[in-house]
Order: structure tokens, then C-alpha cells, then sequence
């Protein structure tokens, strides 16, 4: 059946027909557009993120195995950086018979650039060892290996710092004794049924020339639990002030938190997809 | 004036209009889609490009200046990255009152994990030319300078090797000594107005313990010219064969572009966008 034609009804639906036309091939351009941006962008992603898996790998095969025994002291600890690249730095090491050293360091910054630093520490560390074995040189202390360090990150000029815990346990005399280069927040110990804070007060590594640590000792009981925390973990801590979140930690190892698994669920490390910053734990315990 | 409804064409158009409003309603929400992600795709990038952005800050600071003088001798470097953290480095320094260093390295790979090495490799040169006048050690040659550098890299076991030409010039003698690591391609020196490639064959720095290498030494001329190349260079040499691209790069010298300015646009490295391997140019002349 042949309608009768009526011009406005034709006029209507062909302006209605090229609009029509418009719209979807103004949209098809811009789809395609922002779709062929998207590859784009998720190729250079790519990119970086497999620059920043590479570097972390190389990051990786330098930080010592996560459980680690010496005589009677068990060690553990867990590192989740920001980035790919932490600037957060843990390592421990036999000195003799009767000494075992260990160190948490958080580079100022995070990512790529500070994760440079971590190498430098890395073999520096591993460098005096063999210097001070091979000399047959007076054993290394905490603050000998901080001035060291000190002394041969300045010259590079790289405009980076470090906080750094580091501590030798003599087993023999079941003491601890440490130098904390501007660390935060203090370490808890908890020594027998006692708990304390390990608190210092040294300058950063790598800021100012000639600096000498403090050395401070503390006698260990038989049984002791030493908690260390890099700053990123106060970030975890929905508390006003940083003095509640110090006082937070405390009464986490003194309530029997003081294992990196506990630690981690306490604070909900695990469930965090992007930390605001790198967030380091290290215990160290005997008995 | 009003017409008469007819109904089909009454259906028809809410018909359309309904068919209208879901394609623009499906358009809608798919743009939406594309450029919420592209706005996530956006922001991950601006992190990552920060952070790297920050790790070759800290790589420039440990790079020497870009033109150098000692004594009569001239120095002149340029390195160009793929990413935007580089795994060749380039340093050079005064050794004694007539003898200076230099030396071009290439780490294996290229980005985060190659540009860490780097950050060895300053360190290390840094620390030995301070050992050596503080302990008045007999001078530093380059073969020292590597097998050191082989001694400190493999106990950290990071899975990166090295190439590497170092070399040592006495303005006194007139005479250039050298080791090459694998270095290639071998750089071509236009001595007066002989050219030849300064050719060695040691093995890589950072693979095998023990490793001793070899030194050559050549007469120098008043006036010569000295250019090396990390082999990313190769890369812009379109050439069938590698046989070829060596003896393009020492055409290239021999007639008379041997300035860093004048090798980049012979070779067309300032246009490059993204270059495909990190790529070193480095001269020393005199006269």
C-alpha cells in the first residue's frame, strides 16, 4: 500500500535521518579516539611497569631471606613499598661468634631514587664485613658502621637521607646495642615481662660530614621480643596524634602482637593496595 | 495548523525517538567509561613518570660534567635514554699530576635495574681513588680499576653484568693505556692523521671471579681524537651487517665528525623520540 507523500513528514524524517547520521559518526570519532588513547596509555604503563618489576627484582636479590636464625635469635621481616621500588632497606648479618648485626633503614623519598641508595647500603655493608675480616680490624659496632656509611654517601651529592635503626646482639653477654640515626618511631622491646621503647637521638646518615653516633646498650632477658617499624607505618594508624600511635605499637607488643604475620593483620597491611608510603617491619626475638 | 495523526507514522517516530534516546544513552555511558579509565590510565602514568623522573635526578647528579679539561686533553660526553633511567654511565676523573681516567660502561639491560649498577660503579670508582692516595698505593690502571670493580659486583649477586672500556691517558708519556670489557663497538682513535679501532677482548664485568684484564697501551699523537659508543648506537646505523656499521662509525671519524654536536646529527640522535637501547657517545681530543 502506497502512502500519499506528505513533504513535511519527508523533510522531517530525512533532517531527522542526517541527524541521526551525524550523531552516531560523531560518536564513532570519538570512541575511536579515546580508544586508540587508551592503548596508548596502557602501552607506555606497560612500559614503566615492566622497568619498575625489573628494577625490583634486582631490589629483591638483595634484601637477605625473610626468616633468618642465629643461634638462639630468630629474625623475620616484611617490606611493602609504595611503588614498585622501595626506599625501606632491611639487613642483617653474622659479625662473629658471638655478635649478630642488623639494620632498618628508610631512605628520604621512596620509589626509583631512593631505591638507589638501598644498593649503595647494601654494599657498603657487605664491604666493611670483608674489610674489617680481612684487616683483622676491632669488630664493627652500630655506630662505627653509621659513621662509615655517612662518610661515603656525602661525597656523592645525591641529595638523599637516611633514617637508620642499627643494632649488634652479643649473645654471649645477651646485650643489644644500638645507634638510631633519626629513626621513628622507636622500636619496642619487650624484655621478660618489661616493655620499652628504644629510643636515640643521632642526626640522618648522609646530611651532615663527621658525625659520630651514640651507642646505647640494654641487657637482654632470656626471653625478648625487639619490634622495629619504619615511619610509612604510622600512616596505618588512624590516631590524632603521633605520640597515641607510638603509644599504639607499645601496647600491640605488649597485648602479645609481636610476629610479622600478627603485625601485618593488625595493622591491616595486607588489604592495603597502594601504601602512602613504604611500610617496613622487622622482629627479632629469642625464646 | 494542526494535521490529522496518522498512526503509523505517530508509532514510527517514538519508535525513533526511543531508538535515539538509547543510542545516546549507550553512547553516553561508554564514553564515560573510556575516559573515567582514561583519566585511571592517565594518573598511574603521571606516578610512574614521576618517580622516574626522580631517579634521573638523582642518576644526572652522579654524572660528571658534559665537557671536561685536563691539562691539554679535551672531554665531551652525551648519553641519551631509553627509558628514563640509563644503564650506560660514562665518569672520568684526575688520577695523578699527569694521568687521567675514563671510562664508558654499559649495564646489561637498560631502565631501573641497569641505572642501580650505575650508582655502583660511581661509588666504587670514588672509593678507590680515595684508598689509593690515602694508603699511597702505586697508581691505578684501568686493568685494577675493572678486576676491583669484577670483585665487589658478583658477591651481591644482582644478575647484571657489565661492558666496559676504561682507560687511563699520561699526558707526560703521551700514551693511552686500556682495557676493554666486551666493550663494543671498539673505539676509533684518529691518531695525528692515522685512524684504527682500539680493539681489546676481555670478558664483561661482573660474570666471572678472578678475573684479570688485559692492558693495552698506543702512542699518542699531538693532536688526536678518541670517540666510544655504547652499542645502542649501533642501533641507528641502517646497515645489513655489524662489520658494516664499524666501519661507518670510523668513516664517519676519519672524515672529520668526531664531536659529540657532529656525531648526534651524523647519526640523527637528537630526533630520536624513544630511543630503542640507551646510547653513549664519549671523545677525549688534544690539538
Amino acid at each position: 500500500m502506497v502512502k500519499p507523500l506528505d513533504p513535511t513528514v519527508l523533510r522531517h524524517a530525512v533532517s531527522r535521518g542526517l541527524d541521526d547520521f551525524r550523531l552516531k559518526e560523531d560518536n564513532r570519532q570519538y570512541r575511536e579516539q579515546l580508544e586508540e588513547r587508551n592503548n596508548e596509555l596502557k602501552e607506555s604503563l606497560r612500559l614503566l611497569r615492566e622497568d619498575q618489576e625489573a628494577g625490583r627484582a634486582v631490589q629483591l636479590k638483595l634484601l637477605p631471606p625473610f626468616k633468618g636464625v642465629f643461634k638462639t635469635l630468630q629474625l623475620e621481616y616484611s617490606i611493602l613499598p609504595s611503588l614498585y621500588l622501595s626506599g625501606d632497606f632491611i639487613d642483617y648479618f653474622k659479625i662473629s661468634e658471638d655478635k649478630f648485626g642488623f639494620y632498618l633503614a628508610d631512605v628520604s623519598g621512596h620509589g626509583a631514587s631512593s631505591a638507589f641508595i638501598t644498593i649503595l647500603l647494601k654494599n657498603m655493608a657487605h664491604r666493611l664485613r670483608q674489610q674489617y675480616r680481612a684487616e683483622n680490624l676491632p669488630e664493627l659496632t652500630p655506630g662505627k658502621i653509621l659513621s662509615l656509611a655517612n662518610q661515603e654517601l656525602i661525597p656523592l651529592g645525591l641529595g638523599k637521607h637516611l633514617a637508620v635503626f642499627c643494632a649488634v646482639i652479643d649473645t654471649k653477654k645477651s646485650e643489644i646495642c644500638y645507634c638510631s640515626a633519626a629513626h621513628f618511631p622507636p622500636p619496642v622491646l619487650m624484655n621478660g615481662s618489661d616493655v620499652l621503647q628504644l629510643k636515640g637521638k643521632g642526626l640522618p646518615v648522609g646530611l651532615f660530614e663527621g658525625i659520630e653516633y651514640e651507642e646505647l646498650t640494654v641487657a637482654l632477658k632470656d626471653t625478648f621480643k625487639l619490634v622495629l617499624f619504619s615511619d610509612g607505618v604510622l600512616e596505618l594508624i588512624d590516631l590524632p596524634s603521633v605520640a597515641d600511635k607510638e603509644t599504639f605499637l607499645l601496647e600491640m607488643v605488649k597485648q602479645g602482637t609481636h610476629d610479622v604475620a600478627g603485625i601485618s593483620r593488625y595493622l591491616g597491611m595486607e588489604d592495603i593496595q597502594a601504601a602512602p608510603d613504604d611500610i617496613a617491619v622487622l622482629t627479632v626475638s629469642q625464646g
